[in-house]
């Protein structure tokens, strides 16, 4: 893992530039941070990058509320990294699809799953490197952060990684994902938007019953495929807080 | 409206017992409050009554933390309130029908539907007298929450009521309230036990795809009809601070 920048911003948030075996990927942390603390990794969907703003908005309040440190790194074919000649025939397929009001779904997980078998021992190697960072460590929780195409890895991410601890995961539902989401064990909160036109209801639904956790919740929103709310942004942040930080908090019953 | 007795927590809580056409009920606010605030309606569960725990942590935690009112009411035949023979009735078919492993929904249903019928226009009454208080004025928004029994009566409510500008409902599924849910338009966080003894899955999110709110959320958590995790006492919480008190408040994008 190299280095390539660092810079922080005015409210504190270090943000450094790094490379690891080709990947080119970011961490944020509090710009006087050292010391163990807990890290959230951040997976993009479709079509973004490790620096897309939903991500960035996510990384700087993790950041700068709860002292957390995050990081991301671009997918296969996405940001800074190089398209194949698949890549590009995938773009084309689905714009002409979304063109014609055809369902997307099985073309986009035929796809993701391509890019997750190869994202997923890249997210691993990503997580030891920073894992021997001082202001990371060894031994501090893990969480994941990622809907849509960060779901697609994130979800055989989560179910293969014993240092993960808790994830958020949502917006899929495609079979392809059901053995993963029947290994999971750790906490889930799982996205759904209820009028999404990619990813059908009741796969969605199906996927989310497949979840073999304990402790899941569905949290399900008007709303089309990129609708999610502005809201569930601070539901995730606690869903955090709740299980990195300290899970005896409960401050009521029914 | 008579109040009958007043105490306040050493947190700061004032307690008023009050009586309304016959209906006992209780008022929690700041013990130095003034002037408009807003309201939160609590609607208790089958078997339970207005000072039931749950609705008591809500209660205190909606005065402490955020300077809200709160009021419930005995539901019909519960708490304080006479029974009839035919809640003696039903109460016998209700034990033996669990007892054998029955299903009791459409049980619960039909008598609940009869208690709503009666609840719906007690509770606006109490909500007439409550705003008449200086302490909670005309035109503060109000909220509504309540669960199973606390929403076969709150869906019909709600949608009666324009006074209630945001409801937190859940834990049913009947078809008597599809009617009450297609007239909703406020903000809606309805929650949903995904291994529901008593309420089909199916069921449950029928009803929540009825809602005809703009915005709708569903939370669907692991485990059985009286397992609602304790984490969804704060979630109501910032649903209700969301709507009730600053609506412009989002703190990022996806």
């Amino acid at each position: 893992m190299r280095f390539t920048s660092e810079t922080t911003t005015s409210t504190g948030v270090s943000e450094g530039r790094f490379v690891l075996d080709g990947i080119p990927g970011v961490l944020w942390s509090p710009a006087d941070a050292f010391g163990p603390r807990p890290l959230i990794l951040l997976g993009h969907g479709g079509g973004q990058h490790k620096c897309a703003p939903g991500l960035l908005a996510r990384a700087h309040r993790y950041v700068t509320e709860f002292g957390f440190a995050a990081a991301a790194i671009d997918a296969p074919g996405h940001g800074d990294r190089p398209r194949t000649a698949q890549d590009e025939r995938f773009a084309v397929q689905l714009r002409n699809g979304m063109a014609a009001g055809e369902p997307v779904g099985e073309l986009i997980a035929q796809d993701n799953a391509v890019r997750a078998a190869q994202a997923v021992p890249e997210w691993q190697a990503t997580l030891n490197a920073l894992q021997s960072l001082d202001r990371i460590g060894a031994d501090g929780p893990v969480g994941y952060w990622g809907v849509s195409l960060g779901s697609m890895i994130g979800m055989p991410l989560v179910a293969a990684e014993p240092r993960i601890t808790a994830a958020v995961l949502g917006l899929v539902g495609y079979d392809i994902l059901t053995d993963a989401a029947s290994r999971l064990t750790v906490p889930v909160q799982f996205l759904l938007q209820w009028d999404d036109e990619i990813v059908p209801r009741a796969a969605g639904l199906a996927l989310f019953d497949a979840i073999a956790s304990p402790e899941k919740t569905l949290h399900a929103n008007s709303g089309r495929h990129v609708d999610l709310p502005r809201f569930e942004m601070g539901s995730a942040e606690r869903f955090f807080a709740r299980h990195l930080v300290d899970n005896a908090v409960t401050t009521g019953a029914r």
